[in-house]
């Protein structure tokens, strides 16, 4: 069964919960879900996520040696993503931008992508010029709505996430939408279901891309490069550099239950 | 247990055991291989991919009567995959050029694409434009091989990929190999393993990238949107111009089999 | 006397005499006007492009055989264009699209097209793209007509058509004028009298180019090229798998008249 | 019969004479030749196409006084392209560039670029970025031949050519050719006959666009848009600024003995 | 001290003395202003940048010999830049659109460009695209005002600014401005105050560049490449072709002065 | 008189001295050299550019607090340079590819930039593309030596540069260097001198444009926009997780000094 890290990449645990049952409900592999005892509650600033990048790279290097298969990043800016691939050996790494821009892709021809802020937009811009969908993309929509808000009044934030993805389908021509933050999680079912098109919960993707990756490493040997762009440090400049810590970390309980089952 | 209809979209049943085999060691899924009565040997040429399409139009309606979750359409131009799309309602629906593109740019920066002969390129090179990935292009790289016949002599074949994927390596800075024509099978395990970086094959990663998107639709409801560009004719139009009809089917012998096993 | 068949690709004949008048009004060329026994009424769908393609192809193996000088594929998706020039050896092809977006980049700045509805739109854009005209798009506009009504009521059609086109001009800056469906024939003179800037039919630049690309090929030789992408197979595998065979054609009775004139 | 005014934007008419010969030979249109009295014997760089342009522009207020149809500034750098456009009325005007660009983009799928020298490089590519070609772009390939040297020693030049445009189709992938210099007339029909694929003098290109616009001017009304960027001053401003003088002129000797004949 | 050229360049002097006033007010260089003795009286249209551009290359080759340090093109379209880069020895060249969008560039995400009317954009667009912005443009917001009327009326053209400005940041997530004529001069300050984000002078930014460039020549010898683009006519066939003629010119009165400062 | 803080952000001030004496030696503003007290001795990695962002982040703090014009992030992949720019309020920020490419792109056409190993290319190409200059790039050339060893055998680091700079110009058309690690100080003198083309130390490129921005800041207002994008976390919220704390700083002996001369 594969194992993977869901990271909140962010010195708050107050996430972990929700979103270790959001994931759970979205997939049989064990997953368990990390935070870190320090930093910033929040990554909408740039400034927050090079913050965080330090205690990122040293979770990351724990969950190799942990034995995971797989971590993801779970922040729609993609924090440190070639930085987490230059430093593994074998785990897969992905984020939630890179998991739902390609998926959205495939399924629609035009993506509007719901932001929090008009603050959040350049440096996403940024990535969906970086990851090859510029010619893809519809929109982009802020919600105005911070991110630790998305869960405080759950209906307000789907009256928003629902107004904005009509205008976004009636003004801008997109046929699918993408929820471009990982904190507006729960609400994609009950709007793809009304919109009538793909509404891509971008944490979900992630995870889900996650173990899709895995299964490819596994089964077909295809695992990130280690040439060029994501060659990496050698092990004793790494272990003289990134020290290997423990984030806190939330078990995944159907781990025992499962291991008797057939599988 | 997910069935997969993978096409050779040509008029000869040549490849299906072979391919058949190739697919089948690589996935757990219940995969039939089909392929048609009539028309071209390969699909070198466009034209060929326009005398199939018809045929093959009908086969993917064939595909979602008979309750296949997916179809791969296996040639690496990617033929009539917006058609494809248009006309099904549920059936998962890709092809060799998106889903190895959409991997090689996860797993590296620089992609190479090793081809048969200069003839495919543009038709290549518009493909990789409108998927997005040109950035991402290190080269093409055609190997002097006919379509048809890379499986006649495979240690010249094998001995023709790794040269022009060495070159790929030291003189384009490719980090990333695609195996630009399905019929290039068996030979991407052996090869990555002496170059050391990812070698796709575009037909064994076709057939699991259907399977991600399967198991996104049945889990997430995440399938092809039916607005804008994938909106397609109405049924009794459809009725009216595109006929039901089976292709030449190579059944999964495993599927009898697996169907007692714990799943 | 250049010969030119205009190719309805649809399995209606319904068009054919009310464009071959337009046509013929626009052109001292010999305008020939098919269309197919069987087959979609309409190539809204890229799906209904891929039905009509083999006949399509069998009718330019005709075309050439007959010793037409061009053939023109008749809507504005291009359809099965690169095909097309596979497998002729010295036939003019070309195609609404390609002829009036090289036209209208040559006229003014930024372009817009007309268009019937939003799903018609994601498949042009990727030809405008392919093309190389992205940076001279103004937009895409519907006019919400379906592609069979534009001649049903044609005052509301008209109407339809300048409020779209007045809109291009004020709201995105157009200027010039793409009709960018065949079947928006007989309103372009006027439009462009009330407009005061070119408004490109686009059936009746295809003609023109055909007949530009005709004397370009005889005079000085400049035929498409037999190379890299427009390379086709050779002459025994196009009999085995494109049987020549004649449309439904209308036939221009201009030609035995002009036959006996000075030219 | 279409009058189009050919202009050799340099002091000097010491190509009026053999280009003369060439572009009528290529032509049954009345073709005058135009130079001016002063200024740069060539326009090897953008300083000097500085320098001509008021002479430039002049001539072409004249040309359409003159009652031309057309005038081509003949210079593949396409000087004072759309300056000339601002100040016209119906005259029509285009230039080597751009209309052996878009005819090259029309026969092939990439373009190689034959020019003097590597000083001409990224002027030419600004070009071809701002018409549209970046994709198809092949290669320029610099015969370091100084402009005014091509008709010197005409085997050495096709020589030059024939090998620059061998390398392009080996090396390059080219499947059409460009001779990107106006003064490399007399080589194209030699040069395509040997290569087999289409070799683009685009001085005749040039010529010929012009009457294929001309008939469409006439014929359809599609003339240069006088808003947005090619709206140009007033009479009363323009006659301030821009006086009508006539360049030198080489005259068509067949405008006589055609207009008896039958046309 | 720097020694400075301002060439306003067109056949009026009217625009001199406020511009040299406002240019000094923001610079301890001298400053010169040269406008010429003919000519049109505003560049609004490529054409009167092409009559002004001989003139022009004559008064920077005059500033070379004058021993100027640098010399700047006071239009927002950067007329002749490429020619005047090509004829210099040592001069400092440049101009208000490429010092402008380098700097706004830099300060900001997305440019919002205030033109006078609709009919500057395709040029400026263009400029845009050549230097690179593209991605960075938020939109150009013509204001309707005549590129001579700036300044009859400075209360109407602000009260017009702002509101275009208020727009492009409100409607079009501009976050910084640039003021894309330099005929807008004197606005700046009390813009950027109220909007709270860069308002960039045009004008301004061109002097501080081309004062920038200079320290840089000066004192690390980095100064225009004389390669490939920039390579120009050798000094026989410069001065058989551009004569040095004086323009009109205002000294700056602060000369004197200095010079006895301890600097 | 300017006060700069140049940033070495690396856990080593083995390079604090070398490169004061050089930027000292190109600039009379007071430039101070930070280095940090641990932390990886060399960027070539991207993960190290992660470790290193939280103390650069708060250097860039202490900085301002200090009274800094301005920091400069002294290496070429310009790492946090969003994040810098969030974080301050009127400091002036920017880094080496920044700098260097805005210049070059102004001085030449053609931009080759020589950096260590093919490892640096997919980030820096990224930059580059960010930045808006992939037209402008004429090639990335590696010269295959680790970013701590140029300074080691001076003579031997020359060589490379001069060879790849050579090849640069030869085989790709360039007609400007970029240096592109800031450890190449020391030979861009020499290399433009012999070469004859700009040549440009991206570390004295960097200083010489933050004391540009800074006298832009001064004297125009002219500061990073704090909308959108660079927009931050209030002053409480990055009090909360952004220490200011002080590098290790080799201050300028030059500044006791200079503050009595006349300036």
């Amino acid at each position: 069964m594969t194992r993977i890290l869901w990271i909140n990449p962010m010195g708050t645990a107050e996430f972990d919960e929700p979103i270790s049952r959001e994931l759970r409900s979205e997939s049989a592999a064990f997953i368990d879900v990390a935070s870190f005892e320090r930093g910033p509650k929040h990554l909408d600033y740039n400034a927050f996520e090079m913050l965080v990048a330090p205690t990122l790279l040293s979770t990351i290097r724990w969950a190799e040696q942990e034995g995971y298969d797989a971590a993801v990043v779970g922040c729609f800016y993609d924090p440190a993503l070639r930085a987490a691939r230059e430093i593994v050996d074998d785990l897969v790494i992905t984020a939630p931008a890179e998991a739902s821009l390609h998926l959205a892709a495939t399924l629609g021809e035009k993506i509007s992508i719901l932001v929090g802020t008009e603050k959040n937009i350049p440096e996403m811009h940024e990535n969906v010029v970086k990851y090859g969908f510029l010619n893809r993309l519809a929109s982009f929509r802020p919600v105005g709505i911070a991110v630790n808000d998305y869960q405080r009044d759950p209906s307000y934030t789907e009256g928003r996430l629902m107004e904005e993805a009509q205008r976004a389908i009636e003004e801008d021509g997109a046929d699918v939408i993408v929820l471009g933050c990982t904190a507006q999680f729960g609400f994609y079912r009950r709007a793809q279901e009304r919109l009538g098109i793909p509404v891509i919960d971008s944490a979900v993707a992630a995870l889900l891309y996650a173990e899709y990756l895995t299964s490819l490493r596994n089964g077909q040997g295809w695992r990130t490069t280690k040439r060029v762009g994501y060659k990496g440090p050698d092990l004793s400049e790494m272990n003289a550099t990134i020290p290997v810590t423990a984030p806190v970390v939330l078990l995944d309980p159907r781990k025992n239950a499962k291991t008797n089952a057939c599988s």
